[in-house]
This record gives structure tokens, sequence and C-alpha cells, in this order.
């Protein structure tokens, strides 16, 4: 069985955006019990990215040394007509994911206890973006 | 249904080399409509992005970047044999990706409108790279 | 035909694991011959990556220069009270990956010759960790 659905993440500026609930609720909809689900965003300047979702102060971080490691401004950046956010983007898409694959065990989403799924968006004025979720697997018997 | 070949992307050298043309045809001739297809490169010195395929301006930042990052000749490394583009080499791959996977909604790739497919060529003299695309899902009713 | 089940991991401190042969035993138990295999971590302190298995000098390599990228005692993390190398591994995890999906071709994980699946363990006291391998496909006919 084969499920594929396109949500919309609200994003309200950069930063990480959690959507687990979504996920979960999706999957829970299939009946599917034991299979993989993968969840993909069609964007270059936003990625995906499971991390720790108990104290924001290690998101806080992750966000400022990577914002430290692709700072704006760079000398290098040629591609500067897009803005002074979108370089810096596109590189910080490319250290994380595009797309994340989490196997469905006993019908659930086999997340650890502290991991949540975020949606990072790299850019300041974004309001939304478009993710896909994949599920394929077994239905209950 | 499952369907899973393995195609030679020529590289030409390092940098970015795009093959989505490649990936699109082979789900559309297996006539699956909803699913998931997996690209999965079969080296540890060169890799998969999904990124901008517009400007190319934002890919040659993305390379001097990156090149800038793990640079030749840095006096940390002891694995040297194999030349100085081999152990920037297996950092990039690091950083990068290995796989990628990407839905299949109405019978199209998720990808969106300025993302396309890119084998990271990371040493200088390599000519081709083996990718294995991976398919499941279910064909038109 | 699909199969999910969870193993352990077992670390022996920080650094990179190899477990290439308990993917392989699974993925041949199930006796698919054309399919996809994700394997999934589930922490945000340790991370898989797929790298060389020949020479150990390129992964001790990998190590020092990731140790060097994300130190311990950076005066930017405010996320401290889980010990000094809390951070520096969530900053690792994110870099690397926490899903990895390997096609299944002719009956046999697609991996390259030296192709190796590692687990990177990012805290020093850590003994094991859990990982799930999910695997879809078709069984010989």
């Amino acid at each position: 069985m084969h499920h594929v659905e396109e949500i919309l993440v609200p994003t309200s500026g950069s930063g990480l955006h959690e959507f687990t609930s979504r996920v979960v609720d999706i999957v829970h909809a299939t009946g599917i019990v034991c299979g993989c689900c993968t969840v993909f965003v069609r964007h270059t300047s936003a990625s995906l990215v499971i991390q720790e979702n108990a104290d924001p102060s290690a998101r806080r971080d992750m966000e400022n040394w990577l914002n430290r490691l692709a700072p704006e401004g760079d000398a290098l950046y040629t591609h500067v007509e897009e803005g002074p956010d979108d370089m810096p983007a596109h590189i910080k898409s490319l250290l994380t994911d595009v797309s994340l694959s989490i196997p469905v065990l006993d019908g659930r989403l086999a997340l650890g206890t502290w991991q949540g799924i975020y949606l990072w968006e790299h850019r300041r004025a974004r309001s939304s973006r478009a993710v896909v979720v994949s599920i394929s697997g077994d239905p209950a018997a």
C-alpha cells in the first residue's frame, strides 16, 4: 500500500519549525503498521532535520552555529541578486537534508523519544513551504 | 511494484553534474503513479545533492564555499597516499548525501520547480560514477 | 513485502562503528531480491554515515576534521547542562545523517566495493544505540 500527499508547513520567518504531529497523523490515517515514511521538501532554500525536541536552547545553538558557519555577506558569493540571505540558504540546505526516511514500526513512526521533525526555514521572509509525505507498507491484517 | 536499476553518470571532472532527466525517465518508464524513488551513489568520494537548477552562479558559489571549508593540503590529513583531492572528497561526501528519496506523486517525481538532482564529483580525474535508482509504488489502475 | 526491525549497535565510546554485516544479514533473511532498505538512528547525538571501509586513516581524519569544525567549549553554546560533548554531538548529527536508504539489487544491498555503513557515536560515554532497519521489495519469484 502506498500513500503520497503534499502539505504546507507554515514557517513565519527563519529558524526551525516543528511539524512532527502532521506526519504522525498522516501515517496513522493510512493504517500502515509496518513500512517506511519519506518526508521531502520541495525547495532549495529550506531543509529538513530531525533534532532534539526537548530543550529549545539546543535548537537555538544549532541555528547560531550554522549562521556563523555560513554567514550573510561572505565575499565569496557571486549569486547575490536574490538577497543577502539566499546564498547562505542554499549552503545551509546543502549541509542538512532535503529528504528524511523514517521506518514505521508497530503502527508508529519509529522516532526516538527526543526526536522531532523540523522544517528549517533559511530565508527571512517566507511564510510557508511545500513538503511531500510518502508512506509505503502493510496495513494491519 | 518495485524497480531497481544501475546507471552510470558521466562526470568529466570535479563539480556538480545534473542528471535529473535520467531519473525522470526511469520513473516514467515504470508507470508508477504513487510511491517513492531512491537515488544512491556507490562511491565515497562523490555524492548526491538536490539543488537549484536555475542560476549556475548559485552552484558555483556552493562549490567554492565547500572547497574553502574542506581544502586540499590541510595539515590535519594523514590519509594522503591517494592524492591531495582524496581526503577533501571524503569530507565533502560526508557533508552532503549518499542517498536521496523523492516521492512520486500523480505519476511524476515530486521535485520542486527549481530543484535538480546532481552528482557532485569530488575527485579531479574521475570520468563516470555508478548510481542506483530504486522505485516502489502503485502503477496506474 | 515489508520488514521492519530494531537492532542495538554497541558503540564503546565516540567514533565510527561499522555495522554493515548486521544490515546485510537482515536483508538476506527477508529473501527480498529487488527493493530498498532504510536504516534510521533513533537518537540526536549519534548519526549514520556510509564511508570508506578500507583504510582506517580516512575515517580517523574525518573524525578529527569534524571535531575541529564543531569543538567542545565553543563560547557560542548556551545548551551546556548535558555536558561539554552534547552540543557538538547535536551539530555533528546535523551535518551527517539520521537516515540512509540503500537499494537492494539482485538480492544484495547495492553498496559500492568500498562502502561500509557506520554508526557515528558523538558522545563519549554511550554504550549502545537503537537503529531501525526497514526493507521493502519483491522476494524471489
